[in-house]
């Protein structure tokens, strides 16, 4: 099993991924929201690239099924009801329905993954999970950090270390890419301050700045949630369920 | 200063490079060998983007006044007086000699920086000189990793990280992107051991796969050449010479 790494999620092209288990990050904080909805009983996730395709397929949806949530800067987007803070996403409030999903990259990556053989949804909270899942594949494996508008991001390459990490105690004999090395030498350095390494972050240092510091806190705690996000057709859910 | 790091040779676009200050780094080889020419006495180099070109360029030199240098696959092209191995440019050799160069990668790296205000050929061997120099700068700069036929390759990352770091601690206000602060963790956790870390990337097992390894432990050297090459037109020479 080969591992490697793509660091935006624009670099994720068909070529790239096809054929591939895809593991799709982005700690901040599309992807930690995601699971979070998931770990508390949200029944389906729908994943779109825009604010329109977001009010477009809910017009698809029974009144009171659905929600609709994410951000464009960060903000929750006018008309939606949720922004993209997993703290919003409380069982109270997404149990036993539907969320319709737009980000500005996290959502983005996941369609551009869509040609994948299996792709796998994973933040810093459900990586265990994840990792230990995607160590049981035959198939190579490309953990698509989505970045933030094509630019690198630190959290995301220390998500991307802590599963290729998992991946390699589990399995040794996987193949780790140059990429994938350098991601397990970032996890190793902050293994233990993960909120170390996301104040050093230039994303996390601008939720903290417009006032999203608790999401921080929040997407920092490594493996609490025990869910693994799968992508089947255009629809996230969590696996065998 | 704001720094900024490239991982490949091919993201180096005139948009990302032009009007800053750009330090090339191809620790297997290229940096490593012009940087170990020029400090045993070669007057100027002449990196160009194909064999061809070098032997075109040669017929515009008088006989016995240049050499030529490169590799492709890693070895010496017929008809080059010198492969790609810094250990073949000894004073001996180069002492007085213009050497017309072309290797995969690094050459490649160095020509897309043409339109940059300011180019620095750095390896590991001369990291400490050249990043005093660029200390020094106003430009925001641009430390520009060859990479390998376009993809990442972790000594060069290390190298970046060398010079991020010493650019720094002499001016810590200098602004660091995500990826300039990935390069500073990944030099930082293998600072002690630049061997242990060629031997984790690819091209470093592939270099003793053919028969390379010593110029594993040359290119490992940490700051041990005081030269600050640079490019001026198609030329590289020692600064100030």
């Amino acid at each position: 099993m080969n591992i490697d790494v793509i660091l935006v999620a624009q670099d994720a092209g068909s070529d790239m991924v096809s054929g591939k288990s895809a593991v799709v990050i982005d700690v901040l904080r599309a992807t930690s929201t995601m699971s979070t909805a998931l770990a508390n009983g949200c029944s389906a996730i729908y994943a779109v690239t825009s604010p329109e395709r977001a009010f477009a397929l809910a017009r698809t949806f029974a009144p009171g099924s659905f929600l609709i949530g994410g951000e464009r800067g960060g903000l929750r987007v006018e008309g939606f009801d949720l922004g993209n803070s997993p703290r919003e996403y409380t069982r109270q409030v997404v149990d036993g329905k539907k969320i319709i999903m737009t980000t500005t990259n996290g959502t983005l990556a996941i369609s551009n993954c869509a040609c994948a053989a299996q792709v796998f949804i994973c933040s810093l909270l459900n990586a265990q999970s994840v990792a230990e899942r995607v160590a049981q594949e035959v198939n190579d494996v490309v953990i698509v950090c989505s970045g933030t508008e094509g630019v690198f991001t630190l959290e995301d390459a220390y998500c991307a270390g802590l599963v290729a990490e998992i991946v390699f105690r589990i399995n040794p004999s996987a193949h780790m890419s140059d990429m994938a090395n350098a991601c397990r030498i970032i996890y190793r350095a902050y293994s233990a301050s993960p909120v170390e390494l996301m104040d050093l972050a230039e994303h996390g240092q601008k939720l903290r700045r417009i006032g999203f510091g608790e999401d921080i806190e929040y997407c920092s705690r490594l493996n609490m949630l025990k869910v693994v996000p799968v992508l089947k057709g255009d629809v996230i859910t969590l696996e065998g369920r």
